[in-house]
């Protein structure tokens, strides 16, 4: 991720701020994502977090209300980087992504402080509701995506369409939601590429089948 | 689970000492399968356990080593009656049990305690790799089941011939990874039966693929 730090004596005030303002907060998101990666949702500390970000608690609680809602902001963030991968390649390219790329790079769009934060989240998801319902509202931009990407390929003849595409979607995540928990245990995926041309057959159109 | 406390005083000696060992046993991976489910891994104390299962913790560990091994032999188990049912009617019908039982039933044969224990296991695979060597001693009787099942599916015709049975079975046991771990963050289960019907269909030889 690009920092694109703007120096904000060149430009008029206005728009400065807003760069800045910007800028400020992608680095806030960089550095915390590297935090929460290596010590985990409890374990990202507001003093680390300051040192993975280079500012201040006020810095930080200035573009975001408290962690809960900085973690958030990575969640959508995340969900807004697939979706985008998802528009153009489909969900299984984003598993694939996940397969492909190394596992520990830190502050990179990978979203491997998922595998580190995952458990954490998991239990809150588990045990509280308005936790659940924030992060479902952030993460809905993935499941929207999925959901017109095979729409457009059905309209194009790709898709089975013997499945209704609510399924192929919840099918699909089911999918992701396998291969992200496989991660985050730290199992081996070198022998996943097979399983995901599978998954990817299966929800296309196959000449003998229409 | 049926306890079946045998009266010791009724039978032969070393008949009586084996089938009090034997029930002892069960009553102990009963108490502490609800105990699991109910308090967590770091929850489940000794004295919740010993509550839990009516026994003193010189009894409990008497049969088991010590909480670990107790753990492990609740998985095993469990490893063992999915792989029963794997044997006769495949994995996917493992995840519908999965889905249809209600998840909150304790000390049953569902593995409900799974799911509250999953997430302290999760991270005890990603970061201990003695533990995660037992879990995966403890768990391979599944992925044996479900090849060997799906090798006399394909002996009898019943499976698609294109794919190799090694990558099937890693399909299959990521996609009831994806289904524990929906299960285990408290989201719904009653869409997902036409998405296991999918799943199950996308092994399956079909005459138009034939």
């Amino acid at each position: 991720m690009d920092l694109d730090v703007v120096d904000c004596d060149d430009l008029p005030m206005p728009r400065v701020s807003q760069d800045h303002l910007d800028a400020r907060r992608r680095q806030i998101l960089y550095g915390s994502r590297a935090c929460f990666a290596r010590h985990g949702y409890e374990g990202a500390t507001v003093r680390r977090l300051e040192e993975a970000t280079g500012l201040s608690r006020g810095a930080i609680f200035h573009h975001f209300k408290d962690k809960e809602s900085l973690f958030l902001a990575l969640a959508e963030d995340d969900a807004h980087r697939m979706a985008e991968v998802v528009a153009e390649q489909g969900l299984v390219q984003v598993m694939r992504n996940l397969i492909a790329a190394p596992p520990d790079v830190e502050g990179d769009a990978h979203p491997s402080y998922l595998l580190g934060t995952r458990l954490e989240v998991s239990r809150r998801l588990r045990t509280d509701p308005d936790f659940r319902a924030r992060w479902a509202e952030r993460s809905k931009e993935l499941t929207v995506a999925t959901r017109e990407r095979l729409a457009r390929q059905r309209a194009a003849g790709k898709l089975r369409d013997d499945v209704d595409i609510d399924v192929l979607t919840s099918y699909l995540e089911l999918v992701l939601e396998g291969l992200v928990s496989h991660l985050a245990m730290g199992l081996p995926a070198d022998d996943l590429e097979p399983v995901l041309d599978l998954v990817e057959e299966s929800v296309r159109r196959h000449s003998a089948r229409a």
